[in-house]
């Protein structure tokens, strides 16, 4: 058994027409038997979204959907969840706050068992917070302090499906360049990833490379080869300097390796 | 002598209070006897703004200012100009349609003239549409078509008093990461410099090198150790591909050398 593969949204993905990013979503989901999960824990309507969702993976193709509406720490201790999560093909994390996500999940049985289920080949989805929270260092969420100034990041840990690496959503949409520049020049070991709306990346073969599918293209800072880093200091109303960072971006069909951090050139050709 | 340095400021500076990147252009021409010429081509306003920068450049220190306000390609053959601007001590080039500065100008006596008295050290300034045309290619406009799809970035000949570089101006504030990134896909030779807003770049010694100031930062595109370009094909609606950019953002203080396209850590210590 090897572990699932991610499906990592950044945000607003289209919910009527084609919608290629969630219809690549179900067919991936359909390698697997069983339904796709949705859990609502980030959003603070989670009937509303689960509804949404359940009807357009259903009138895609999925052959079910289990909602998640886990809102306490205490739903999140139930026994039951390890074996609805065994029974899924794949789970779907939505939108809301990350943070939400991981003071409500974190530690928790259901977390334990998500992992666990996980490691066994379930696949994971996540649009916007529930794209941020698939790596182990997470941006909680990003300021710019009263009168101006320079941005403040604050960063946490996530859900940990994927090491050295920082997603960030909405990427274009919401010119988050510089917030993910900022996270890089604190972790420069890790490769910032800013996925578009409407975006994905799909993480497959334990996480060793990512495809790009969907409307826009994703964003990769790779702060591996930096020559120089002065860090913003926030009372100072300093911004940073950051020297060598290198960057790719790409749009829907290119592959990226994680771990040679390169463009993969396989286009157009099946893979050895 | 020697040409001239350049002042390229991201638009929207300050023009009351300390006013830290209006303040420093004026020093830099105090360098030189003379007014500073203010150049109003570019907006549809020329009274107004030549009047304003008069008043902001004559209460920080400079000995006169005279307003060249030049709306036609007429006015721009006549005699005087090049005694006038042998005269100055440096020009600033207000903001507006860097179109119109390089279609009203382009190939006229005054273009020449100006030339001509930069390669005998008349320094430069320029904001916003003033800042674009500062390079040998400019980016004259950007839009994405109705309908949305991917960003079609038009480019044309600028005032080319910078060879290999192409400046974007409002950098941050306008979110233009994809526009800049998009000009050095088709121009990898080139190094894309982004300046936000009422931050400059002052560029010394005969274009070899530039130093950043004011509020916030400078962020550089180098293209030429790319790896890898798939070109946007707008009836496609085909986003770029790009990989292997080298990055670096700037803040004030820092100084980049424009020949080895690197940072240069010189900080706190005088150059030799």
């Amino acid at each position: 058994m090897s572990r699932g593969d991610l499906f990592i949204v950044g945000g607003n993905e289209d919910k009527t027409g084609a919608m290629p990013v969630l219809a690549k979503f179900v067919e991936i989901s359909r390698a697997r038997p069983g339904p796709i999960g949705i859990l609502t824990t980030a959003t603070n309507y989670p009937e509303e979204t689960g509804e949404e969702y359940s009807r357009v993976f259903e009138d895609i193709g999925a052959p079910g959907t289990v909602c998640f509406h886990i809102g306490t720490r205490e739903e999140a201790e139930e026994d039951r969840l390890e074996e609805q999560l065994e029974q899924l093909a794949s789970l779907y994390i939505t939108g809301g706050d990350q943070v939400r996500l991981t003071s409500i999940l974190g530690g928790t049985a259901f977390y334990s068992a998500l992992q666990k289920v996980w490691r066994k080949g379930l696949v994971i989805g996540g649009t916007s917070a529930g794209a941020a929270v698939m790596s182990r260092q997470m941006i909680m969420s990003s300021s710019v302090p009263g009168g101006g100034g320079q941005l403040i990041v604050e960063m946490g840990a996530g859900f940990g499906f994927l090491e050295d690496v920082i997603i960030d959503q909405h990427f274009s949409q919401r010119a988050r360049f510089t917030r993910l520049m900022n996270a890089i020049a604190h972790n420069p070991q890790i490769i910032g990833v800013g996925v578009d709306e409407n975006t994905a990346i799909w993480v497959q073969e334990e996480g060793s490379f990512f495809e790009v599918l969907g409307e826009h293209t994703v964003t990769i800072f790779d702060g591996k080869k930096l020559t120089y880093v002065d860090v913003a200091i926030p009372h100072e109303n300093k911004d940073i300097t950051i020297s060598g960072v290198r960057l790719h971006s790409l749009a829907g069909g290119y592959r990226f390796d994680l771990q040679k951090r390169e463009l993969m050139i396989t286009q157009g050709r099946e893979q050895e």
